[in-house]
């Protein structure tokens, strides 16, 4: 199997990984000590109910527990809520993130695109509501979208849910970039939830808590038929008990989720206007990566000096010139811009560019 | 959710577990290093493509890499293998594990049962074959069978084997407890791989290495499209960095494997020899649990005294009496005896039985 997404360093030997979205502050010490002194416990089953991680998640973000279904990573619950659903017929935008057209594929569903354009930075606005029918039976969104790091605003996507609410179409909005925008609350649909049994937000502790090697992620609906639904389409123990230790710890962890937020956003503007200054032309980011355009095969050249950025000519709607770096250490994004500038001007000596 | 498995320790409090069939021995000191050493590797991705387990398991069971899909735990690979082939019709046989009429349901298979019979100690026999027919897209047996114990005999399963690549029904063979019986390279269909490619063998390191709290199991089939078909209506990450790092050094535990065989073997003559003394009906187990029947309500009488056993009774094709126990270790089934001795000798006073 060829892994079309980033964070593949198992097939290619690289120093720096700048092509998985994961937080540079790295595991909360904190999260890798609960593990660690938790696993012994791997000689039982793991809790089905996931009972102290639905209880802790329930805590910090005023959600009922009842409105969680916990998976092995967001990825698992989305394939869940595929199956669960069976939707017929769904709408998607381009580019986004690859795994929804694969969950979606799983269950038969007939896939439309809503086609994002680069010229006003492949921005949802208020249009996409014209491409809303009663037809559709689910719509899925990705706020920051991801692999371009923009936001719905707040106005447009509570229009896409109400006007898909009177429609009886699903919403799933995969909010696993939330934490790292510089106004998380302003964002989130958290607060919708109760208004509008049609939505589902997807979230993961991949990102944040920088443990996709352990899997874990969730989603929230105020849907109960749903979440039942959910339940009798998966196996009872999709989630590990060193996963379901982790979060309990991770979800505590607030100082560090302000202090990432901090250090992503300096060295974000930092990454940002070294792409600037080289005359790379990027897309605004709001979270832990940014999207940019140039002639350059970044991809190959960077790869050549041990640097794995990810390569976006495989997202649907995006093209060969299209490249995803995270935001890294100021140490390691030292490195990528110096790289960088040094092929940047060598190749601007013998005149290409 | 309602835990209707072994093993929810979380709800009960329990002294011993013998609801769970998990290797008396506990998880292999090396396997534990193994996880231990790796704990900062979560910080990554998962390998997608498993390639040291698979290499590992290949080495081992001398069966091509390209036959294996690995997941997270044998459930998870059993509910992608129903997803990939959406099944409209399967047989199962009753009593077996639960599982599998779950997965089969979550994509909207028709069900139909052969029922096994107590009076011939649920074995399959010949007699199945007739209940097979063109109309059937997938069987499902489960050998050792759980919660019985029993094993279908080689020419017999063979014979079923025959039979359906003629009628092209996909045979599934749930071997997860194959390594606990004396001889397990008689039983296992491994070498019908090759010749059969609507057969698919499904495997855990859930219960020999003790690890179900960690999950990873695996099937394994000649039929490459359908691992392909697999692949795609999966998530890529299903199976943890810490759970591919076990299974590596799991596979080379041969020492603990026979170690386990003989100290399961003789322990369940141990606790077989018990029930026989104290008059209870059990079936000739031949894995590491054992099935029996009788009038008292033994799940009820030893919670009460903080172990824990498997209730039978919500098994399709079993009722109220019938009881699982796991084979422990021998200070844990001295003390299930001991208490089971004591509860029968005051029913027996008190003149109930």
């Amino acid at each position: 199997m060829i892994n079309v997404h980033g964070g593949d360093i198992y097939n290619i030997k690289v120093k720096h990984d700048f092509s998985a979205n994961i937080n540079p502050l790295g595991i909360p010490s904190e999260v890798l000590e609960a593990i660690s002194t938790s696993l012994r416990d791997i000689v039982n089953y793991p809790d089905v109910n996931c009972s102290k991680l639905r209880n802790a998640l329930s805590s910090k973000l005023h959600i009922p527990q009842q409105y969680f279904y916990i998976g092995n990573g967001a990825a698992d619950a989305l394939f869940t809520l595929a199956l669960a659903k069976k939707p017929k017929t769904a709408l998607l935008v381009s580019p986004t993130f690859a795994e929804y057209e694969q969950a979606l594929k799983s269950v038969d569903c007939k896939i439309s695109y809503y086609e994002l354009q680069d010229s006003n930075g492949f921005a949802i606005t208020e249009d996409y509501i014209t491409a809303l029918s009663p037809n559709l039976d689910m719509i899925i969104l990705c706020n920051p979208n991801n692999p371009v790091g923009n936001t719905i605003s707040h106005e447009v996507v509570l229009h896409i849910l109400k006007r898909c609410f009177e429609l009886n179409i699903t919403v799933v909005v995969d909010e696993c970039f939330n934490d790292f925008l510089k106004n998380p609350e302003y964002h989130t649909l958290l607060e919708a939830l109760d208004r509008y049994n049609n939505l589902v937000i997807l979230q993961a502790f991949t990102k944040m808590y920088a443990m996709p090697g352990l899997r874990l992620g969730y989603l929230m609906t105020a849907n109960q038929q749903l979440i039942t639904k959910m339940q009798e389409v998966s196996q009872p123990w999709s989630v590990s008990t060193l996963a379901q230790v982790a979060g309990v710890v991770a979800v505590k962890q607030e100082d560090y989720v302000s202090k990432t937020r901090e250090y992503v956003e300096k060295e974000r503007e930092f990454l940002c206007k070294a792409l600037f200054d080289m005359g790379i032309r990027y897309f605004e980011p709001e979270a832990n990566y940014i999207l940019f355009y140039d002639a350059i095969d970044w991809y190959k050249e960077l790869l050549e000096e041990g640097i794995l950025i990810r390569d976006c000519s495989n997202y649907r709607g995006l093209s060969k010139g299209y490249y995803r770096i995270a935001v890294r250490t100021r140490e390691e994004n030292e490195v990528l811009i110096e790289v960088m500038r040094r092929i940047k001007s060598v190749r601007n000596y013998i005149g290409i560019s």
